[in-house]
């Protein structure tokens, strides 16, 4: 690696929330930090693009830190695009997203921006990181993060993360002296069983929010979600290619 | 399978597209129809749910067919999660969405909002077939599609396609005669190499449009692209576990 590393840091949570804010000094201590994040939160936003419409980039300064920061009317995914392509005039060494408020483990890396804005930088052959703190709390407490974040980055950093592959990093709202240690795991079985809250506008119109509620269906011991559960920070290696290769065999003795 | 089959029909492109239209024309033929579509395009919205922000949903008649449909505010997976929760008082018997108006092979996959909904109804545990014809034009000449959208739908009913499994049918722009066959494939290692093109408002604000190229880096010739610039019908099995599986035994040797 290089001495210092140049470093890209998003997010799905906006430039300002907490958890980018925390990230940014983190990556501080270790690299050239260059932060493009979105300029509103962007949860939920999967692998979005923004196709249809137009985007703004702009240069902000929000603390006295030394990164240089852009931030961007895109979504994480677009704010990578916008980083490799417009902003950075070489590849950096790293691209870490978060740290989001709230789990993207299991069913969840799909629906995550977090997680969406480092899958884009691993398909671009970047090294990227995903660092989530299971607290949705805006004002959730990222001290307790720290050497956790860090220790993982100079890991990632010293060992590579081989191409086509992306880290899916989990951490329990836990005091730092109560977290057990990092587990390497797969992605738990598990799902969103919805509900839509059906509710009146004040002019009569019937609308929705989508809630639920995340059932685990995966009773197994090496699932990010049982490591969490367990007092472990979970880490997933997470792939973009989604083919499911044992089935296409199966799928052969279908007369297509 | 049933008699009837109860398909849900979706798409990315919105209710009134031609390719939607034409889908329902063929599951007419098949099954009992219910459509929630989009209201408006939803093209490159990746696996995106619309948790910050409110979402409508009203009965809608397009044409004199007999499927019922519904039109959605939200993106192609609140869509199907707007039609299991709210709409259909039955698990349907399989999920179809498209005919998408361009090619959603290779990464296109993680950035397409048509497979994004077919992967919502596999997370739910319903069989789910995207489809995708590689033309991009709105009056794109669906008929050449037909029987092939047909046969493999018939197929899948049949045959059941495994839970964790959804299938990305991508069809080349031929005449229906000029199309060699169906291949199972797996997704070509692809990249889009962007470029924005910067343009200023009326108002003198700079601004940004995505645009980009898409590049082959896969020699393969058991690739979806393969399949496709040689006359045939691509199906890649598609799956929603990102663990890469092959990873996790030599990120136990990093010292995390």
């Amino acid at each position: 690696m290089p001495k210092k590393p140049l470093i890209l840091v998003t997010n799905d949570d906006g430039i300002t929330a907490p958890g980018l804010r925390a990230l940014i000094a983190i990556m501080n201590t270790i690299g050239d930090v260059v932060v493009v994040a979105p300029d509103n939160p962007q949860s939920g936003m999967g692998h979005a693009i923004t196709v249809n419409n137009v985007l703004h980039c702009n240069p902000i300064t929000i603390d006295d830190g030394p990164q240089l920061e852009y931030t961007c009317s895109g979504t994480p995914a677009d704010c990578v695009k916008m980083a490799v392509s417009e902003i950075l005039n070489k590849k950096p060494d790293l691209c870490v997203s978060g740290i989001n408020h709230g789990s993207n483990s299991s069913i969840n890396v799909i629906y995550s921006g977090t997680m969406s804005a480092a899958v884009e930088a691993g398909i671009e052959g970047i090294p990227a990181i995903g660092f989530s703190l299971l607290d949705y709390k805006w004002h959730a407490d990222f001290k307790q993060c720290k050497d956790f974040v860090k220790n993982i980055t100079l890991n990632a950093l010293k060992n590579r993360i081989p191409e086509g592959v992306v880290l899916n990093v989990n951490i329990p709202d836990l005091k730092a002296a109560d977290i057990k240690g990092v587990k390497v795991c797969r992605q738990a079985n598990g799902i969103w069983k919805e509900s839509f809250d059906k509710r009146k506008s004040p002019l009569g119109k019937e609308y929705y929010w989508l809630s639920g509620e995340f059932v685990n269906k995966d009773k197994g011991q090496d699932t990010d979600i049982y490591a969490l559960e367990n007092g472990y920070i979970s880490v997933v290696p997470v792939q973009f290619d989604m083919t499911a290769h044992h089935m296409i065999q199966k799928l052969n003795d279908w007369e297509l």
